[in-house]
């Protein structure tokens, strides 16, 4: 930035991802404008206002200065808590941005196949109307309760929880003695004003995002969605990082299972809010997630997963009260967790399967989510062979490991194209591009191959003048500064090709493998489906030009999105499904890449831009 | 004490229940020495070695000296935590002595009836060698006992909760591959090193005490016993005062609830220590409990128990998580609470039917167990019918409302008698008298009355000089200040006479209501089964000639010990136990006195001492 001799140091803004390079002794307020965050500082960035506070999760920064004193004791502030116009920085930093700021900007696809669900649920909702205790009838409570219900729905060796008996008090305090029971089975799990349904949460816990749907368990209808960042992110953007984060120091295991659950409470409030009702009236919940996010959710051990061979602690699904994870519910609530496939094959591949059925498809199909692990699973339909694997293909299609990759939100390019020589750009919401994501990485990628700017091995040409040197190589000029929404220009440089070479590499060589274990031919494959947010906005001609996706003559390629959010809801709201799941579980055989001398060999290739160059596919 | 004008302060010492009135300005120090408590003061109380803390409970103390506030700091002191010798009584005051005074000195109670355990437990162990995970084979931890489970006891469903989970992967870096298992079911509830043995913990929690046993799930031996003061006295020494405290203000629930969880867990810790092993070995609890008591472990609403028609929240047996509970034990480890009848008579009532079997009694059996509140049981084997009450007796005797009644600990007169015109007394651990238990006033009431120092309504007669004018009207002077263990006169006053006389009638009056409830004539009844701790010290004659219990002439008369506790012990080991005791509570009716319009009356009638004065009963 300037030549006063002062150190290079990399500030990381999370959980937006976004990073900069600044000397030592800049303001984190003036980094964050740098990259165009909009880190509110009403007074100016002046000390005054207190607004632009923020967390310094990693690194070194100044002390606190006197202006900061004053607001620590004041405003309450909490460990690490700085003002970003006040805390300089002193080395490499990680900082996280309130949650204010998050406000769900980041585009996060929560809607899934829209496959009608079946209900077969196991809560039941019942209208009872008691009678007040008096002299002549002093029974209990909840002998009260059995006895309607008996002469109701039929006898019962009706039981109940302390939790769910504490709030049958209040609720006969606040509604008087005509109110709704919730049951699971014969236990009475809650209990509501008269007139009440029993609603479902269902949630996809990924790496990146937590996708949550609010569902009458009656109906199976969608009564609000949303989707937010996973807020593990500031302690590592993949799950390797977040588990060497655990494993490193036990304590954490708590930090890192609250983090997420107070999550998914506050996307509970969020959608109970929007639906006029109150989070006790979840009477049950389904969550999936790969087998990291599960496993931290759950607060398991993680340190066998570090090491090969990779094996999960339960992988089985499991069933636990709502209230041992500190999850806002009915007091008695079950918390449903898919069951995984072993290893980082996980409850989210199994809702994925589950929900565009490929397990019982009757064409060879290939399934795949892409996110920092992928899964694929091949059904060859033939042979009813079904196979799943897990690659580890990094951040670099989520923002992570590029220099000006961002997550999918307000300014990111998403779509890149060359229009007589000139690359056009098209950006979420049409704001000003302040970096590239998922899917624009992919666009850029194939039109460079495409147009000549890089070779076969990915490396730049200098065709034009778009292709320059920069401080650490060649790199190619996306947009220039003047017309950036943060005054730099944006640029992809050899590394960051690198980056996305390999990740590419390893997906289409983990389908590759997939298909030579079953013996599968990719002239067989009759269906491709891509599911998860990132791959629903993916270009799949680009995707197969660049090699990320194999070219599978006779397949129609299905964009189904966040088919594990769907999987989750039909298992939320049926029992029949969560029957499948487990079947899925069973059915499935889990392929250990590494065991596979192939792979390497198939990885290597993949590397590589596939011939012809400037022949778009036809799909 | 002295006439300097200060005002008198009552200082009430808990958990032992000693009280004394000073005047205001006196020392906790002082005030304890003068009743005879040897609080830790190895300087003196010369406020050096800070050895004398203690909690002040209640009431006005003077402000910490310096002395105290260099403690305050440096010793980590609690809120209203004072060294004795410092604070100086400003009014009445509560104090709580630390829990190393306790040192389990009073006399409890655990024996109970030594029936032969029939075991049919619900936890069983499992002894298995698994193989370390490998490439070959990276079946996750669950797969890996599942697998060795079904070759060993046969295919289940196997099931684990996280918390398992985690313990499995600590017990395995701990001691290999080799380990046991236990399970409930088809649920895998914990783990432990090779060759461990599933223990399970019974507990009855009273009102003043609180009984654990540690017992061998297979065999149902006994491996260690052990009872506590219950830590709610200082918040009430009647159930009936705890239950005002918390219904008062409902942030209390959690604190009376926590009292009790750590006083088991203490019992655990020491009986576990005992019997060499670890707490994680406890795979089942069974508790029992008066109603108060179980609603306040539970935290369940009490509100509605202090107002009629006192009902309670749930009579029902429940099964929940002992985790739920932050009980010490296995990671998935059951609490089985015995069910109640109903209002106050509660799982400790149907623990002592079922341990002595009094519901299939071939006989016509009263069973009785007397405490602060006195449950009674009838069953008329004629008819088949059986008919319980529960009967507010009040603290009297156990110490409590009593001038010099003190609980029954060292020093504690349990055995009074007259011996030519002299008093002769027997103390608890031959110490120098302190104060009278509740077997100590039984028998110096039925003395008394036998040697015309009262009349028939307990009015106390100046026969000589034994009886004295006192401060608030006659009193019998018990021991001599000379011969006391504190240099003060043990006395029982007039008002002592008065509370004893209310217990005594009202429960006399709830037996013969019992009786007339069911046209059972006194001369039918063949069993009296006396249960209990004061009823296994109790002097059985000198109980009748007080009124205290009936006289049955042809009734055996059995003291049988702690009988709730070992319906406790029967029900931990014995799920066919525990379907009795469903049987049991399901068959009782409970009889409300207050409904019964003779109770009044007999009442009234029986707060009289029984003609003939001096004729002992033949039992």
């Amino acid at each position: 930035m300037d030549s006063t001799g002062a150190a290079d140091c990399r500030v990381t803004f999370q959980p937006i991802g976004k990073r900069i390079v600044v000397k030592a002794g800049t303001s984190l307020l003036d980094a964050g404008r740098a990259v165009g965050l909009s880190i509110s500082a009403n007074c100016g960035g002046v000390g005054i206002c207190g607004k632009c506070r923020v967390k310094v999760v990693s690194g070194k920064t100044s002390p606190p200065s006197r202006i900061e004193q004053a607001f620590l004791e004041t405003e309450n502030f909490g460990p690490n808590e700085r003002l970003a116009c006040e805390a300089r920085v002193a080395s490499s930093v990680v900082v996280e941005l309130p949650p204010e700021f998050d406000a769900n900007a980041q585009r996060l696809l929560v809607a899934g196949v829209a496959d009608e669900l079946i209900c077969d649920p196991n809560v039941e909702s019942h209208q009872i109307a008691l009678t007040a205790p008096s002299l002549q009838d002093s029974r209990s409570h909840y002998m009260r309760v059995a006895d309607a219900l008996n002469a109701g729905v039929g006898s019962r060796d009706w039981t109940i929880q302390p939790a769910a008996a504490v709030q049958f008090s209040r609720i006969v305090q606040q509604s008087g003695w005509k109110l709704t029971a919730f049951s699971r089975g014969s236990e009475l799990i809650g209990f509501s004003g008269p007139g009440s349904r029993a609603v479902g949460l269902a949630v996809d816990v990924g790496c990146t995002k937590i996708a949550a749907y609010l569902l009458d368990l009656q109906t199976g209808k969608q009564l609000a969605s949303q989707g937010i960042t996973n807020p593990q992110i500031p302690y590592g953007e993949d799950l390797i990082t977040r588990l060497v984060f655990v494993a490193r120091d036990n304590g954490q295991t708590e930090l890192m299972a609250n983090l997420v659950r107070d999550a998914i409470n506050k996307l509970a409030a969020n959608l109970c809010f929007q639906a006029k009702i109150s989070t006790e009236e979840i009477a049950e919940l389904c969550i999936v997630g790969n087998t990291a996010m599960t496993h931290l959710l759950l607060g398991l051990p993680v340190e066998q997963l570090l090491n090969a061979p990779f094996v999960s602690s339960i992988d089985r699904d499991i069933d636990m009260r709502a209230s041992e994870l500190a999850l806002k519910s009915a007091p008695g609530a079950n918390v449903h967790i898919l069951p995984g496939i072993g290893g980082f094959i996980g409850a989210d591949h199994v809702a994925m399967i589950l929900a565009h059925g490929i397990d019982r498809s009757e064409k060879v199909t290939i399934g795949i989510d892409i996110g920092t692990n992928t899964e694929i699973v091949l059904h060859n339909s033939r042979t009813d062979a079904i196979v799943s694997t897990s690659v580890p293909s990094g951040p670099a299609f989520e923002g992570g490991h590029v220099r000006d990759g961002i997550r999918a939100a307000s300014g990111a390019i998403e779509k890149a194209f060359f229009v007589d020589q000139v690359l056009e750009v098209r950006t979420i919401d049409n704001c000003a591009p302040l970096g590239i994501c998922g899917s624009g990485i992919v666009d850029l990628l194939a039109e460079l191959w495409r147009l000549n700017y890089i070779d076969e091995r990915g490396h730049l040409l200098q065709r034009d003048q778009l292709v320059r040197s920069g401080k650490h190589g060649l790199e190619f000029l996306v947009v220039a500064a003047a017309q950036s929404g943060h005054g730099r220009d944006i640029v992809l440089t050899q590394h960051d090709i690198t980056e996305i070479q390999l990740a590419k590499a390893a997906i289409h060589a983990g389908i590759v493998t997939l298909l030579e274990i079953t013996n599968t031919g990719a002239a067989e494959v009759e269906e491709m489906v891509v599911a998860g947010a990132f791959g629903s906005y993916l270009d799949l001609r680009n995707s197969v030009a660049i090699g990320l996706l194999p070219y599978l003559p006779h397949a129609s390629y299905l964009q189904i999105g966040n088919a594990a959010g769907t999987g989750a809801r039909m298992a939320l709201v049926s029992n029949t499904c969560r029957e499948r799941a487990r079947m899925i579980a069973r059915k499935v055989t889990k392929v250990e890449l590494k065991k596979h001398e192939n792979f390497n060999r198939l990885l290597a290739r993949a590397t590589r831009f596939p011939a012809p160059r400037n022949k778009v596919p036809t799909l």
